[in-house]
């Protein structure tokens, strides 16, 4: 019998429980013995069937020999960083869904868990129940990796489909999103781009083998997309999605941010919809490669959390292969690359023109439409200089 | 220092010295020490860059102790077999491409690495560089997987997208697949589904947990699909995809086969076009993912058996969670699988209603095409009897 401890019983806690229960023959006859929830960390305590398991006292979690793997699910940084370094300094794995701390503390932890010849492994951090961690780290190991980008938030998805499909503004959208569970009160990191900068600075970390700082990152929401932008889009061939990106450089710097693209029709990652996540990896060997499915909820991503610790256990002492260098050296301001960009004027095309040369229109009335060659984003700032810019986002190369 | 041998040195053995050449730097810093392929075996001595690498004799290479992991692409049963019982009777770690060889002999192979104590990995073998099997077995290793079901054969998908987008016939499509180097001289192994076959066998042994003879899977190709089903297929919005499936059955059996489907668009599968390949999982808690990217090819292929490498070699003393039953019982025929079918028939509506009751008719201009309410393969075969059947396909539901 394996026994582990859960840190917080909110969404992704409850659904460790619930894995381990409904598929414990699954994970029994994968791991050759029981795995059992033990002990479970709460604040406030209350009825349910882990009454009996719950403790406000971390230190009984924290000097338990019996537990080997602790599931943090508290989220954010305070408490979750120091019960995560201590249960390792415990000697015990940790697994986590906590982006927020894997993006910032994620290189120290991960330090100290070789120090104590334990694991820390976060799948879940990204992408929810779709396995992208583990495959870009280990399946597309033999690659270099060049880029990094995916639909990484399923709240603004969502928002984006419905934009799309019905023609609803973006409130009105955010508004049914919330109605509908998908978006919380406070839906400002989601909207933000800060939820989706937080996993590209995971998957850019693990990609590059360097740390990305998230305050180094721009992060750009669709709260300001306009409608009318995602409808010239379409109507041109391309669906507006937000994307994070994270991209090595021709000159070996690297980069990354968060924004509000226009992709190709034809791309499979622009048919991607609701609150579905895709991440594409390409890699100079395999080429471009995506994982695609439900990037949140309770049971995807715990049963990711659940993967992790059986991992943990099968991998003894510890897995090998996941960490990256805490230099923030060769990281690159996001406006030196290179892009089409799509400008919405209020202005002629002759103006566009002017200040761009060769440009492809898209939609010409009285506002003009139009889409730029590649350049990067700091020369596209600059050249737009003298123009009055309503809307401005980048292409994503097809 | 690491060495491994290669066997064989067509697509697959070429690409696995580019990979270890090209990549080196990232494979050393994953693995701590470099890479070295000191032997391939090759039938016939030809000039090239492994020239001197270069033995007719795999004793050889059974009898050398620096040797650590050999890499399987010589194909087929016959000697790959026979090397691979001997390289792990030696004490070496094997990775390999061969479909055939694991459909077959994969749990006779998988019991024999794991008496010696070493791994016997094969990524590769479905899905060329796209990341499947580990993910399946261990990202998703907290799941009951309830079905497993892709795109597994790149010629087929691009002879499809080809009819479905120019209108052109099967055999101009799949001479135009042979002028690019999609299709083999002999194609009957892609277009009469058995590569497919191979495929979805070793993904049905691994979520399932038992042998799926490959005798027993019927294997439908493409080569009798008639252009008219294709168009009439689009025009009411479906695609038409060449599927392996391999499901789990309510009553608690399994099945597995591989024949043309109808697709509805909105499927992301759908939209998987040209030599591209797509898998999807679904387990009960993450519902399903999917995992896309190019299906075969040199460096494709060859990345993920040199990632196969790095893992035999990091994971000591080998991979434990790998493995099935040699059982093969609980294997149902696909008969008794319940989809609705798609049909064509020279006749008229009311004698579709006659046979099948309620129906959802797709065109009907002398011939009718019509979808049937969801029925065992064995019924509608019933049903069907006094009608003339043109074309027979299963509806993928969505």
């Amino acid at each position: 019998m394996i026994k582990i401890a859960i840190l917080g019983l909110g969404t992704v806690g409850t659904g460790v429980v619930k894995v381990v229960t409904e598929n414990a023959r699954q994970i029994e006859r994968k791991l050759g013995e029981p795995l059992q929830v033990k002990t479970v960390l709460v604040r406030t305590f209350r009825d349910g069937p882990c009454r009996q398991l719950m403790t406000d006292d971390f230190k009984k979690i924290e000097d338990d020999e019996e537990i080997r793997v602790v599931v943090e699910t508290i989220g954010g940084v305070d408490a979750a960083y120091e019960y995560t370094r201590r249960a390792l300094s415990a000697g015990k794995h940790v697994v986590t869904a906590n982006k927020q701390l894997v993006a910032e503390k994620g290189c120290e932890l991960l330090a100290l868990a070789k120090k104590k010849n334990v694991s820390y492994l976060f799948e879940a951090s990204v992408g929810g129940g779709i396995p992208v961690i583990h495959p870009l780290t280990q399946c597309m190991a033999a690659n270099r990796i060049d880029e990094v980008y995916g639909i990484l938030n399923g709240t603004t998805n969502y928002i984006l489909t419905r934009m799309v499909r019905t023609g609803a503004f973006f409130s009105d959208a955010l508004r049914e999103a919330q109605a509908k569970g998908y978006a919380e009160a406070d839906p400002t990191a989601d909207v933000e781009g800060i939820d989706a900068g937080r996993k590209i600075c995971i998957l850019g970390d693990l990609a590059f083998g360097r740390q990305i700082d998230p305050e180094g990152v721009p992060m750009e929401g669709i709260s300001r997309l306009s409608l009318r932008d995602v409808k010239v889009a379409q109507r041109a061939g391309f669906r507006v999605k937000l994307l994070g990106r994270a991209v090595r450089l021709p000159g070996g710097g690297r980069t990354a941010y968060v924004a509000p693209h226009l992709i190709p029709e034809s791309s499979p990652i622009a048919n991607v919809e609701d609150v579905f996540n895709a991440v594409v990896v390409r890699g100079n060997a395999t080429g471009e490669v995506m994982f695609y499915g439900r990037g949140a909820g309770e049971l995807p991503t715990a049963s990711a959390c659940v993967a992790d610790v059986m991992e943990c256990l099968q991998a003894s002492p510890r897995r090998e292969e996941i960490g990256w260098s805490p230099e923030t050296d060769g990281f690159v301001d996001p406006l030196e690359l290179k892009t089409r960009h799509y400008f919405r004027i209020e202005g002629s095309l002759s103006e566009a023109a002017m200040a761009f040369g060769q440009v492809e229109v898209l939609s010409e009335d009285g506002e003009t439409a139009f889409l730029t060659e590649a350049l990067s984003g700091r020369d596209a700032a600059r050249q737009a200089r003298g123009l009055h810019v309503l809307a401005c986002m980048r292409v994503l190369e097809g």
